[in-house]
């Protein structure tokens, strides 16, 4: 057997453990209150569990032996285990009822919880215990063992009648709790006497607290289960409110939803920059090389560049996008970015809005002339469909033009050669570029 | 009948057929539980929505024609539907229980939900869903849908009464249903068996969910029908009590109050640059100029101006609101700043404060000599009642005083005419200019 | 009679008709549903309400001529009143039930109301509308109208017994819409007949939408009650978690304590600079003059300075506060910002730590040597209590040097005299100055 | 006994006081509705009380003596007390209903509740009260005291039942006002008379108003009691959502993880920096000299430091955290920081990425090569286990490097020792060096 095997076998021991344990902090509890008789078959679930955590006890001393650790540790983690949560799993582990015949230490066995938190503590590394769904699961199930610990408080109070099945009487109790905890009170059970009145007055201001938890976090895990769309609501919200009162005319106010529509079925709504800068530098760069890698592999000349010239581009390549027939770049403009298509048509018309040069598409990148020659834009571009963009600011052009030879060639033989097919219709007015 | 005659009495169809199956949604589970009743009119009503359905299948298949697509796809739409929702939509409108016999059979048709559903996420472009009021009777319309079926649900844990009447029966399981879903709970209609305890805790544990949801969604949505009034009534509280415990004398405070109302009745409190940043630059830039349209219709030089230039302008200018009796321009300042009006009289005063050389109206702008020349405000500026200013700082007035010689020359007269009128009162020192 | 008597006079009649008004709101829904007993005190009160709604007709149609409005807009306001709010007005007057007989018709008395709510409009400038308290009387007052109004649907729906007082029979059912609304639902008074359910279900679902609203504003309201301290706890909460975590020992933390202690107790731990920059230019110059008012009445210089140099510094000069025995300046730093101590007491000591050369108090300055001559610290200064200063930045005091030659003589004779009394303890090393 | 444990004694004494008033507050309002018994222990307690108060007046009398205050203000801080808090002081001593046998006068000696909040208030100052489990504590012991002073008020509108005790019948009471408070209501107990219907309706809005502050403020506190646990959670929450909906491979997700896991356990989430920019610049420093005062002991050059140098590191230095397997720096690359290792091992590795120049530990720095000599990196670094690093940028850096010639030298030395230990694997090209 391998180590992988030996670790899948462990953990799924640790399951077994964990279903038990919490089977049992639902048992000790109803037999308390209903009575440990011999024939029923929630006695042999005791044995069956005694047992179970008797092996888990060996399961623990020999796990070391299991993971093949070094064999001078083997002695020390033993002996910690022994001093440690070993005496926690014994006292768990003793059928404490049968031994000494008094009901009330059978809760020592409760001990096993405490390990089984101790143990689902380590583990908590990964994706999991962030998932909304999970943490409201683990609510669910915090909330089913109270109402049931509490029914069976409420049991504890009230002398059984013997006429009616013991099923029946808990379901009762259980009604009775999940009424009140719900703060719903028909007020077809009621307390009688003092103790049960005061029970029920813990349970209710209980039922306030969890009442006053539930409503500050239902609302928030369940708007966390879309986190994405409930900001792309808000900004909606805000941008509606806004061009109502400012009788935008609705064409215009079309195409801003086509945008955000647009926006949120391709990237989510997301913010990439502002989730990238919380990461640290080194994954931050691995994660922006990954989210930019299908674009990286459609730029001809990114295939042959350097991994350094790559990384400094992906880390500065901002995203942004534009809808049919905006303009991108206009002609006779000062211009402070190049732009790379990821994807979509852009076509490159003079400055009199007549002529078109030609169509860009994926892979291509147009506005380096203006940074080049620091002379005002060219030509005029605009998107024919929707253009994933990435632009690249002057400052990382010109520090990138500097660093890497191989990317001031390339951007000035293409500038050279599209000077060439396009005749050149504003002045060079280099004085007048900031 | 035209193309969009045809989409317009598409979607008349497709209204019906959501209308029908809600209809249907609530009829089927009271059929279940009150017996199908040979007579009854709600069987009239099974069949015609099972009619309705068919038709909707033919109509779904002649879709593709109506709305003259290509014949080449045309079979390729058919196919797709046929294989995909057309099983669904079959499904839906066989009459299940008139064919076996079979009562829970029949809620099989609520699969038309799930058609309806697609057909309105497929239309989800526009303002309507944004809509707070429209999201709240989203929210009500489920609310009163979920009561209706856990109604159902306890009429059929019931045996029914034949002495009182169908309708009078079901009002009060739907009474019973609301009483605990909003945790009234007045406990004179109350489980009696172990089933229907057992369905009330779920209902009621429902309940607390959904209350928890209620609650932090409807202060929520109540809050977004008037957004831009919450923000308003958040900033001016923060300044009442900041200027209470700071005792600023209540003249002053009246001014303070007077200002932001003055602001909240003209632009509804909004600040109209931070929503423009959240839009892309091509839709940014035509906002802009539609806000600033009726502003750039009063001033006279910018009529004849080229579109860049008021482009440019309509993208750089800052609104700003000056109450009555404020000095906008003091004289002997550095200026930063020049100003254009769009509504609102000011006038200009001498350094003595008391010459006044003139007064300026919509239109009009002033503060173009000290960023012309460098030097120090020439004369002081005074609002004579409300005045929506426009300011432009000196960066983007360089920027257009060197790219459009409009401008440029237009400022360089208006400038040179108001210096010859006004005697310079404070002497040019440029050198202790920044 | 003066005008501004005549517009007291005003105020005072409004607020009558606003009270009987809403008095009308609450006796009209009693009559309807207890019946217009010829002798009771509610029919005399009914004919007092229509004399005076037909005075207030008349007021308004002489309110022009009161206020001494100009003669040639009187005939146009009277007509307006006429045909707008004067309608209004008239039906709200006339006594409906006693003119025709049938009491629904009284309903439409309720027209006042909206009649009192457009005045209430009208007059909406000022502080007491954003006062949290006056906004939670405000929400208490509509739950008080609406269970009333609640109450008498509920009386409306039953017969009234003939053997208990009225009084008793409207308390009871007011007493079972308060049980309901606030999901009490305690059900010793339930629905009986159909009508009654559906009218029950009505309020509960109301109750909960109300339950939402009141939730997401109480807290909020109380929250904004004092919003200063809320926001002063909850920074101390985070530095407290973080002091704790981080093992800082508790000399340093109960330090930090008391900064914020003394902060909290005479600024009230606002952030001036924050509040200033929402108030527009003008207004933000006048309130920071007067929030530093007392302590450029202490300055000896600025008591004759010019209004321009004192507005710039008013504006520039950012408060902050050091604990008794805090280095405010270390003999040796590099200098960024010269002090004005507005309240307190600082000792100068010499780099060895050891020479005091003397005490400064309110309205003295310090650290202007190192911004004049760009020179290290020539000594340290350390605080001796509590002390409030004000520090102003490099750029400013250099901007304010160049500009304002009386500042500027000051600032160099001050510092002339003190490098004099002060041997200089380090030599001057301008080349390592940033 | 000398001053320390007078002040000591003296808060005991108060601690005494404030108990003895709190049981007053829970004592009279049941005296007064289960009426003055003369042989109960009530009354014991009551004559306790008097004279515990009368004590009380006399120790505030002489504590300006026990406290050793100078003598001239004795007489003063006496006569004070005597017409403050004496006279409050002395109301809430005497026993009124001993004294006119009218049980209401009584409640006059809820003064002493004045007086104890008014000492609590004076010493304000610590960390007990921005504890969320003190204050969930003090939201419990009001809404304790409010709900008993309700139960009183109900047993006031009742005739007691001779046949059950006291007790019985006041936790009947208790019982009914938490079942209302907390809307529960069972309905076992409702008002029958006009007059407990008034007052059952006030207790209900009174519920309905804390339940919405109980709301409001629990989950708040509940997030308070680890608000750096909340901020960690929520921002694993946005990361998680944005990898999944991204497509991040899990092995880069798995580090993500990772990351955080290590930065949580070893500095619990905390931005360092935001909450140090939170306090005045004394305390920023010492803070943050005590929060890197392990660092700096293992940094072999600062033992022998400036003080001025070691402060201005401190505030400089801002932390950084590496997972194994992360390349800090590339051979190659622009310099901007240089890092000193606070826990962790690295390896300088050749441009190459074969040859490893060596390895760095705890206490060692690296990257001053690049910031000296301006020229980019010379060699990689890689993270070896889990790296805790500050870095200094390179502003900080020239500038220490030219203020403390100790720097200056220490850098140089070690920069000339590895250049010469490591051949220069890229040329210098300073002119590319930004």
């Amino acid at each position: 057997m391998s180590a992988t095997e030996s670790v899948m076998l462990l953990r799924l021991w640790n399951l077994l453990v964990a279903v038990s344990a919490t089977s049992m902090a639902i048992t000790i509890p109803l037999q308390l209150v209903l009575g440990y008789t011999p024939g029923s078959p929630l006695l042999a679930f005791d044995w069956m569990i005694t047992i179970l955590f008797a092996v888990d006890i060996l399961v623990h001393i020999a796990r070391p032996l299991v993971l093949q650790e070094q064999p001078s540790q083997l002695r020390t983690l033993t002996l910690n285990y022994l001093k440690g949560w070993g005496l926690v799993d014994a006292i768990a582990t003793l059928p404490w009822y049968w031994l000494f015949g008094v009901p009330l230490l059978d809760l020592l066995r409760f001990a096993k919880l405490l390990r089984v938190a101790q143990l689902l503590h380590q583990r908590r590394r990964g994706a999991v215990q962030y998932n909304p769904i999970f943490r409201l699961s683990r609510f669910v199930f915090w909330f089913g063992l109270s109402a049931h610990w509490l029914a069976c408080g409420w049991l504890a109070l009230h002398t059984l009648a013997t006429d009616k099945p013991e099923m029946t009487q808990y379901l009762h109790a259980l009604y009775w709790c999940v009424t009140t905890l719900t703060t719903v009170g028909y007020g077809d059970v009621t307390p009688t006497t003092d103790a049960q009145k005061v029970y029920t007055m813990v349970v209710m201001v209980l039922g306030v607290g969890v009442y006053g938890y539930v409503i500050g976090n239902v609302a928030n895990l369940l708007a966390n289960i879309d986190l994405a769309k409930a900001h792309y609501l808000s900004t909606m919200e805000r941008l509606t409110t806004f061009m109502k009162y400012r009788h935008i005319p609705p064409p215009l106010q079309q195409r801003v939803y086509d945008y955000y529509t647009y926006l949120w079925e391709n990237r989510l709504g997301y913010d990439e920059s502002a989730v990238l800068s919380e990461l640290p530098p080194t994954l931050r760069t691995e994660v922006s090389l990954l989210l930019k890698r299908d674009f990286i592999e459609k730029v001809p000349f990114l295939k042959g560049a350097s991994y350094e010239l790559i990384r400094e581009l992906a880390l500065e390549l901002r995203p942004v996008v534009y809808t049919p027939g905006d303009f991108i770049v206009h002609a006779g403009e000062i211009g402070r970015h190049m732009y790379f298509i990821s994807h979509g048509t852009v076509e490159v018309i003079a400055a009199d809005a007549k002529t078109v040069y030609g169509t860009l598409r994926d892979g291509d990148f147009f506005g380096e002339i203006a940074l080049l020659y620091s002379q005002p834009r060219t030509a005029s571009v605009r998107a024919l469909d929707y253009c994933d963009l990435y632009t690249l600011d002057k400052d990382t052009f010109t520090h990138a033009i500097s660093r890497y030879p191989e990317f001031a060639t390339h951007m000035q033989n293409m500038a050279q050669k599209r000077r060439e097919e396009q005749p050149p219709d504003s002045p060079n007015r280099p004085d007048t570029v900031q």
